[in-house]
């Protein structure tokens, strides 16, 4: 294939062309139609109360702008490159449809307030978005949990079986991690639910605005404080960006551990058909697509991160051109955590789990013998002790090609006299129920967790 | 010079010594000394408390405890690599002083909730340390600015200058930054003031422990919910991490302009001797030493935040060994920030502050051009039309190297009848009264903004 | 507006939709229909050359592929988002084309290696395009150096201004970056320039297969040498990756200091209005809009490779869903930095150099100090001393408002009976003639190296 | 444990202090010693012989630098801190031992072109040193490759069995990852192997030297072309950092395989005890500690690329302070990577290979569906007719509870009468001998494989 048809092309578009393509924002901001228009909207009726246009003006200007959000979303708005971004296409319509008075929309505003309010108007909603979406996941989780109430597997250390633990509590685990999401990004909307309006270009306007007004017409909190920074600021889509970042990475280890589960060598569940690719020639293997990619999918979140602190990097006050492009990574930062956890939650759902073979695996001698040592300590013996003992025991069992479950008291004894009936009372069921502390794998302790986790994902 | 030698001697160093250095965190982790003392009495009471050791078993633990921390302050304890980390070196060393009762300090514990716990105590210090060198910049840039509350400069977009802002104005931005950065990182504290102990390995404990009175005493607003996750979670420190890197990059911004003030073209500031390194041959000349190094230093910052966050994507629950990682970055990032903070607090009170430089920038008449053009639209002239009277004075300014003061009000009216004398009223003093909303930079607004934030402050 | 209303939107839409798009690469990988095409013809070629289909089905196959393309690129072929894909898309269209024998292309032949194939054909043309564009910027660097020969202007250190340099000088330093950047893409080739077609799966194929003669009309250099590696490997995409991060940087240095050079306090340089936007009611007044932006999509580029190491770390062998994440960001990169470097070239011509602000600030007495010590130097004075005799007289001329252009022989031997009459020699021409070593500034040693630049540039 | 106390020692150490820490660089660049010494005798000689400076001065500037190196190597010198970094160490002590005599090796040098010059011969080191080391982990590769030649496991995609591989050639993919690591850092070197000196503090020097004569003293294969480009260029440290990045992606890879093979689940390999960590309880379960805290480590390496991109993005030229920042992460970086590697080469030797559990997987009927499709299309049945019929059978597998091996030819027969009594020759060993293409897992290719590659290895 000839690489050099390509090149001619590629040089053959105009200069022209390609700098108004690459400065140009409308491919993606046009996102943030519905915040313009309300911005719009609540800054025409303010500027109305405060006198600073008339009442007709301002009702002029709110009939046109809804009549364009109509248009928008009826897709019978053609956006032209030409008109750069989002801002200047909704402000050319309005031109067109109540001619010079759209001017006046523009008193006491600029390109650069009005670009901070977009965006927080958008970031305020996608928390608002993602929160719905991690609660879904919550909520999946939960009931997967309690569905399964009665399922041991091995916990793990270093990948390594090392302590019975139930499937419920391994979930609740994940609930956790969902639950200090949830929180960040709470407090995250604080430094985001801030009005920037009325910052003007970066020093204020000199207009008799009401800025609170605005704020409470849009629901803000509060107002920003000081104007340089308020065009200058896009901490909040970085703190949404580093949030996200985290559940991404709670995702991953998620994630990780469902295509384990799902290999010949666990086990442990079946992906939904819907969540897997199967083999045309091999019905019952099925690849955990949706698992796998989510997992790559980190890389691109971090990523983001990574750009929008880079960008800001060494940036003097206060607007910057380079803040430009605080918009895409963010949207698809966004798309990318809302879509999988939503469809986390519907695969979680969907999965099938394998009992038989976690229980199998929780039943590891491996597993029993911290207990049996800790049964040793508390028959009086020094843990070292303890420890020593045991571990001459699985020695013999290795030789003998045997389990715990297959000795004898006489067996036992000939290791410890300490050794008394009761030591067969150690099994999953008992090992599980000795860890009865608060955040312990003991069954009483599961249900009262699953029962307060239900509470609070009520609650948030 | 020979590259052989050199690669001979390293590989001299024979495997055992390698695997050793490699796998060993006390020369990092030693910093955790306070913290794994301080957690281990406490546990040691409470297993006394709880009928688990005796009373004299725990005195005689917290009395060898204290003497170790007594002799590592001291500096006397020589910590040994070959006990790989801080919790085995004070582990035998307490085996040293008090003999075979030291292993009693190991029941219902794991070195898994032990690391958990210090990490956090750790977190939780480094958070009171930042909130501190936080409020000392902040206190610094308040102070400075109302030095100079009379100080005007040209407040720039795209590097261009825009319109006149106070100083003070400028520094404020700062403040509400590094404000942002003070309640972030209060909500951060809240996901670390945790209390892991009682955790385990992994599944919990099977002792009656009371994990409660262990955070009540050391001080901890809650206790962790899941032991799997509490064993994993290393949250705390990427979200510190990321708080960190938004605080870098805030100072990142600051060092810019304070670079760019310090160079002959802007010369509107100087910093103070200790802060930059002079030339042997023009004393007069300074490089802003510091201030690169900053920005420099938010490089580091950067990393330390991937670096984590990519350790810990796709780690299945619960401990692995990749999170040994957890610390290095985690250490260097609290003492650059830190230091960072506190030595920029010192650099900004004792910079000069060229005001001259800083108003003659500020009377460019750029800068009044826009406050002409509001005077015109005051007068009634339409926003666009304004625009275009006043574009046409200033090209005229332009050929004939005047400026707006040079201008008389028959000139003026040449362009637009709508001129008269109170035209003369523009000033870069009007200018900035004009800007009289809240957070913008008419001086009446940054005095209240200046007492506002000094009350913030005090309050944090 | 109302926070629910888009909220309910997006749960609208049903759970099939939602996985269907997230795992569906046409969207973006759709920009492979060339490779995907080029790749089957050569294989079903092969295929009949081996015997293991026969003459006719080939012809067949490559007819219904080469109509296919011309569909594509006619636009007539409408992607299907539930064919996931461009190989999908392709092989189901050539099965409405030309029947059951499409079947056939399909022998000897995995997915896995069929977009291994695919991208490395891409990242083949991709090289090729950056170097046309790398060579386009460094010839307008060449260019413009060679028009302004003779202007100084200073050095920065520091941004603090130290000695004279060449414009062209300065210009060269960033050909030396632009060249490192070509040859280190020409070293990424070698890597990229492997033919993986015939690892199947994961494991080599059945057949009797021919890749070298595949390798060869697909234009290879040569054929991976691992079917497991072959189809696990995405190091191209990276090594591009961080090799586009490095020219980034670069352009981040130059977009820097252009946007520097454009603001008032330097006045060294005026973008055309072609890569600027100016302010309506100042026309003089430009913003270096292209540089910043570009500097600005540092961060994208950096945030790419850093998503790419992400995906890719600890993934087991051999093909894993996360490898679906190669594409976006890396086709992103490539036209970000295509453009990038396109758009510089045109900017970097245009632009206008304003010679009397340079040379007036290369005349700074600052940047002569170093000449005059140097001067005492050669004339026998120990360096320490002299720097000592110069810093003497520059704080003199400081005290009396002068530079050194105002001093009189009888003044410079009142600070050493080292002067005499040829210390007025020294200026600005004599600082720059002085460093007449390979690599310095002096105007000689500069044409010669534009010379070799050029001849550079020609030859790559 | 009471943060006040901390908090309060903090704020005792005081700002000079404070300040002197931060900037100077000596705990970390005494590492230089060797290279910055090797420079200054190198420049001593040069300047000698173009008659700058007597050749008896010259002498006693080498004899006096060759008794410091002992001395900094018999660790007889106390670095200073106030002394800031090696350079200024190394020239006071120099001072110390000759006198006034130590100061003219300062003549036609910058501190700018000096720190440049130590960290390219640092670098050049260190590219050595990492392809020895890389070397050294392919020959352990190719070593246990060979000694486990008749080995075969499942190659795995989506952590799915797919194929039956051999072992060796598993490695062998790991040997070409490894192999274009070393290519690239050859690569790399030819960007690092540049003699900035000459180039002054930014604009070269004002003397007559001979800068050819100092790079092939030094070993240079050429000498930089612009002087403020060799003063600001750190490019060859993010290029080393970048090859970092992508070899420890590789270990990364690699060491999950090896913490998955190392499960209860897997059972495929063992860590010999030097590279993991044994249960005092269950000697036989052994923590792969080595493997994941390298997985682990891949953060820090890719954090430190990140640094140093984010360091240098948009630096105007030339050398700025922020480049202090260069060495830090490129010290760690080296370090961790050779280290890495050689204890990978050493666990890998060493480790135990189980190759009846590995065997045994690859025996899984899953394995061999693809084999018996291919068997029918080898028949003559189309592709996807053959598939459907292996579906149908491996239902009636799963369903009976049975596997391939106990059909009867009858049995084959009821699903497709092409199946014939030469379908029970299908097997693993039939499976792997089948994949005989270039890169294929045939015993055949991977035997001639692993005899190029051992040639590949010898030779670099």
């Amino acid at each position: 294939m000839s690489d050099k048809h390509h090149l001619r092309s590629r040089f053959e578009k105009n200069m022209d062309d390609l700098v108004r393509d690459y400065t140009a924002s409308i491919p993606f901001d046009r996102r943030l139609y519905r915040q313009d228009i309300a911005g719009s909207i609540a800054h025409a009726k303010m500027l109305a109360r405060q006198g600073i246009i008339s009442d007709k003006d301002a009702e002029l200007i709110v009939m046109g702008l809804v009549s364009i959000r109509e248009e928008i979303e009826g897709g019978k708005l053609q956006f032209k490159a030409e008109l750069e971004d989002i801002h200047m296409n909704i402000e050319a319509r309005l031109a067109e449809k109540i001619g010079d008075v759209a001017g006046k929309l523009h008193s006491a505003r600029s390109r650069n307030d009005q670009v901070a309010l977009d965006l927080r108007l958008y970031a305020r909603h996608a928390i608002a978005q993602t929160n719905a979406s991690l609660k879904e996941l919550q909520t999946a989780l939960l009931d997967v949990a309690e569905a399964n109430i009665d399922v041991a597997l091995p916990g793990y250390t270093h990948l390594q079986r090392a302590q019975p633990v139930l499937l419920a509590h391994h979930f609740l685990a994940y609930l956790e991690m969902l639950q200090r999401d949830v929180e960040r990004l709470k407090d995250c909307l604080k430094r985001t639910d801030v009005m920037p309006l009325g910052s003007g270009a970066l020093a204020g306007v000199p207009y008799p605005i009401d800025r609170v007004s605005v704020a409470k017409e849009l629901g803000f909190a509060e107002i920003s404080r000081n104007s340089l920074d308020a065009v200058a600021d896009r901490d909040f889509v970085v703190e949404y960006e580093a949030a996200a970042a985290l559940t991404m990475m709670h995702l991953s280890r998620l994630a990780e551990e469902l295509i384990l589960w799902s290999s010949a060598e666990f086990g442990f569940v079946e992906m939904d058909d819907a969540y897997a690719t199967g083999s045309s020639i091999m019905p019952q293997k099925k690849n955990p697509d949706v698992a796998e990619l989510a997992r790559g999918k980190t890389g691109r979140v971090y990523g983001h991160l990574v750009a929008m602190l880079t960008t800001l990097k060494g940036l003097p006050l206060a607007y910057n051109k380079d803040l430009q492009e605080d918009k895409e990574g963010f949207f698809d930062t966004v798309d990318t955590l809302n879509n999988t956890l939503r469809i986390f939650a519907a695969m979680v759902r969907t999965m099938t789990v394998n009992k038989e073979r976690m229980l199998q695996a929780a039943s590891d001698d491996v597993l029993l013998a911290t207990d049996i040592a800790d049964y040793l300590v508390r028959k009086g013996l020094p843990f070292r002790e303890a420890h020593s003992v045991v571990a001459s025991l699985t020695r013999h069992l290795i030789e003998k090609g045997m389990s715990f479950r297959g000795l004898t008291l006489e067996e036992y004894k000939a290791f410890s006299p300490l050794f008394d009936k009761d030591v067969f009372a150690i099994t999953v069921a008992s090992s599980l129920a000795a860890r009865d502390v608060p955040g312990g794998t003991a069954p009483v302790r599961v249900k009262a967790a699953l029962a307060e986790a239900r509470e609070r994902v009520a609650g948030h």
